[in-house]
């Protein structure tokens, strides 16, 4: 309401390059440290978090996407115009290639480190536990569908006011403690994209599944909650 | 007010197909995953995540149940309209067993994978720190008893408006923390119904516990909390 | 305001139970189960989110103390009726007591199980890290005197409404994550005691600087915060 | 407005002394204590939850900075007076330092205790995973930005009211499950001094980055946001 589109993309790409610096940091640099790294609930934890903290830092700006998937279950909600989805995607995306720049700038400032998978999306193989490409698919397209119920019913009319972010940032912690052995979490493919670059090969080749499920999941959701929160009227 | 029953069912579908998909999805997938596992704290968190989430997102339509327990012991405070009570219960229960059906199939795209106990709740042999039935019974009233508590204590009159979700779903953490080793934690009928029947076997047999125990737990509480929060007029 | 010192001292009670069953029983069901127990981390949620939830159900009967340190700090500070004092003291350590029952009567549900020191505070020899009186004694005003602080602080004149059950449960999640290896944590002489009288020997002995160190911590806090929140008019 | 600086002064003297002995005293005390402790993700909790609970007890009394960087960024936004600067990064410090020895007397009541780099800032050779300089002040400079665009954020026009303290003490959470086994965390010099003094040698030769990268981070983030949350009025 009076924000420019540009001073709004601006804001989604500040809050997806921390959702991607933060998550995928935390998972590079801290998850397996010897002894004391934060494994997979640090992980968790991480992810969800930044998408809480900057729900409140810039939800008042841009409605705080940092995610093309979220941005089209929104528009399929009626809740995000038409004509933010290409700029705020783009930004998005820009955002993620950035951020995992950075992060493979810093995570190469210690002797012999090799990216490995970067923190990268996978099925099959590339799956941390191995998980065939039908589950890993069912998965994120099941998690990104409740990802986006809980961001439209959080934020619709009825619903305490103020609280979002705290849900919607602990629903994405939720979602990581699920499946980060499974995809290593997308429902995002702007996260999902970002380190892909860097870990390169295989990776990229399997970067249409994050692309694919997570927007179909937040199709589906954005048309449910339609119906669950907008009732027609008698 | 204003709701229709079968639109606050849905709504309860929702919220308990998720609570058991991501709770147990958890256990399942991610509790002891190598090295970086997310243990019984990741899971204790998971399960309390699902109902924060949730309350947030559908409690302004529902209520916010997911557990036959909560709706039999609102019902007892005089909180849930007895018509609601049957609803309300087969949803959950209709929910539980789809999660359960729908993890069990992304858990078996895992080559090798075993369902053991599929992360349902049992008693002696079958509780992960074998104690005894009696210990079991004792801790599940117990638990429940203090999560209905909470619950109709956080939405009474006088208590902080719009937090009440926050310590809602962290209750169910701490509930978790503590009695996973004993009965793999229920409090929730429901939740118990869904994975048995996939784990099938003496799970099954033991399910008349978890739905006993939390249910008198919840009525006790209903009953006490009516008195506590609702005074005799002068 | 219009409640009863009975009804008051009777969600003490239920609040101070909570607290002793789930912080203790999540240190000693849960915290060294084998491979996925939840260790001091767990702990130190469970402690704190028993003081979360339950100042939420209650906070708005009783204020939500829960410990007699508090209570203590509170009227020090001007906060809290001298006429509440022994009732509500009274409430939290027979609530204690009977928490630790209870928890003795499950915890002992599994067969060969031993209590050790059931969660009790200690130091020198039944210091968790084996800690001096000195540091014992230092650590637990120092922690005692920050929580009351905290207290005080977030109920404070122009503090943010409605908030202040999420750093005051926070606030005990903290205290616990810095001194369980050096007390077991108490700040609160009330969860001292229960499990002291269940462990028995030298854990008995020790409990005067248990209730010595958070009183004396609180105490003044309750000055402090006095001057701090109350400054005198010009 | 209507406090004087001296009790501002001693609010932000509390709120450090609280960071620095909490997070510090976590990583000393707890971090790696056998089997049970608590790790970097127990120590990130420790650092983000003394802001949370020290943001809600003194942030409505001095702004809640606890950081001289924080204070530089603020004022670099617009939100700090001139005049505030240079006491309430003199209170900083040494409440830094006095939580330092505090805590040093604390943890040396274990016989036989040695205190190691004693949670002090490094780089090279002193960075927990051998990180170069060049990326010890990339990620201090990130990091710090994020964090003071987060806090600005949540603190401007239009963002939801009273929460703020959530989202940035969880963003402190955050910062540290990234970047703990990079410097050790910083992003704020009077944290790095205190525990450097006692730590002695090349900790302290090397306090020159910790100040300097986190200012260079709150300065450009408090220039970012001034343009981002106040656009020039058409």
């Amino acid at each position: 309401m009076g924000n420019s589109i540009a001073r709004s993309a601006v804001a989604e790409f500040f809050g997806t390059f921390w959702l991607v610096f933060g998550g995928c940091g935390a998972a590079v640099l801290a998850a397996a440290f010897p002894e004391l790294g934060i494994g997979f609930l640090g992980v968790a934890f991480a992810f969800g978090l930044t998408v809480l903290t900057m729900a409140y830092a810039v939800g008042h700006i841009s409605g705080g996407h940092f995610n093309p998937a979220v941005t089209v279950g929104l528009w399929a909600a009626g809740r995000c115009p038409t004509k933010n989805v290409i700029p705020y995607i783009i930004a998005q995306v820009i955002a993620a290639i950035a951020a995992a720049a950075v992060l493979y700038a810093i995570a190469s400032g210690k002797a012999g480190w090799v990216p490995g998978g970067f923190a990268s999306n996978g099925f099959g193989e590339l799956s941390p536990g191995k998980y065939s490409l039908a589950a890993c698919l069912l998965i994120e397209v099941l998690l990104t569908f409740f990802f986006l119920f809980i961001i439209i019913g959080t934020t619709s009319k009825g619903a305490a006011v103020g609280f979002a972010g705290i849900p919607i940032g602990l629903a994405l912690v939720l979602i990581h403690l699920i499946s980060i052995p499974v995809t290593n979490t997308s429902v995002n493919p702007a996260r999902s994209t970002g380190p892909a670059l860097f870990a390169g090969g295989e990776f990229v080749s399997q970067l249409w599944l994050f692309w694919l499920a997570p927007i179909v999941g937040a199709l589906i959701a954005g048309f449910v909650a339609r119906w669950l929160y907008e009732p027609a009227e008698g």
